[in-house]
């Protein structure tokens, strides 16, 4: 049996990278979502194992030092990471695995993990992405200015990444990572025992 | 606008690179067919500059002199080529470009041509590539085992490619190229100016 493909969706905040994912996730159920640790409170309705693993700072610290994260990062206060043995798993039994993550997380990720698919998507313009973020109405006109300073840098390492998709519309951007998931099954390099000599 | 894409389907003989062509660009209408040069006298009904370009022995030398061909190879005392001119205008156009060619004839052009498309195109096995060759009925024993002696080391050279398709069923491996043709437009590495800092 081959093994499944591990696929990073990322991009700047407000380019509606969690859209994305609930639509390809609602569309192909044979895809699993990447499920975090985190050591902040479980909010109302959220299940462990599910919305997250929930830890403690200490079952954190003690993963960290066990090298268990393919990446985390310590967000005010509170533990975020991404679990190699859920990711290892998964893949190992064939499942194509989908991580949403924000542009530092995934280069983090690309390091430790550099055979998975790396998506980069982009707001089909600067002004599209900054009346998406102004539409939300909950940040302040700083918090805004902020938010779009770090997008138009983020926009720059999207060199590093393997593919970029313009987020016009939801089910386009859907086939698109579908198209995506099909051919790299297909490369050459996925096959290296059989092209040995 | 953006360049087209040039798709190279190879594999070795018997694989049915020529049925899954038809059937690509019979339900891709988009994608043109790359028509090569040859110097061998034209069959009834086919049609220079649809079926062949077709040239003098001396016509093809003096373009041979002015590197005008991706590859060319001498069948038999007959030029066949593959005409630069051809494919960099449909390109050029924003069109995708469809090359069927043998193994040797692919790894030519991608040297002269790394952004081309590379895909192989596997016989589910090698049982099931002798009886496709049998099948035919066109040869002696001696030229099957020539055939499937050459098919067998081709297959080796899979590794110098992208993707391998494995030959199931038409339908199936004309949706993964699409899949393919796809994805490969949405690659980084495609939108350079883009990503230049």
């Amino acid at each position: 049996m081959s093994k499944g493909l591990l696929i990073v969706l990322s991009g700047p905040s407000g380019t509606g990278k969690g859209t994305v994912c609930k639509a390809l996730l609602n569309k192909r159920k044979d895809i699993s979502l990447s499920v975090s640790c985190t050591t902040r409170t479980p909010r109302a309705g959220e299940i462990d194992g599910v919305s997250y693993f929930f830890k403690t700072q200490d079952e954190f610290k003690k993963l960290i030092e066990k090298d268990a994260f393919l990446e985390y990062a310590d967000v005010f206060s509170n533990y975020y990471g991404t679990p190699k043995s859920f990711v290892d798993a998964e893949i190992g039994q064939g499942k194509d695995v989908l991580l949403e993550i924000d542009v530092q997380g995934a280069l983090k990720v690309k390091a430790a993990y550099p055979q998975g698919v790396y998506i980069f998507l982009v707001p089909p313009s600067m002004e599209e992405l900054e009346n998406r973020i102004r539409s939300r109405g909950t940040e302040t006109s700083e918090q805004i200015e902020s938010r779009l300073g770090k997008a138009s840098s983020e926009m720059k390492l999207m060199k590093e990444y393997d593919y970029r998709i313009v987020n016009d519309t939801v089910d386009d951007v859907v086939s698109r990572i579908e198209a995506i998931m099909a051919a790299e099954k297909l490369r050459i390099i996925r096959y290296e025992d059989e092209t040995k000599e």
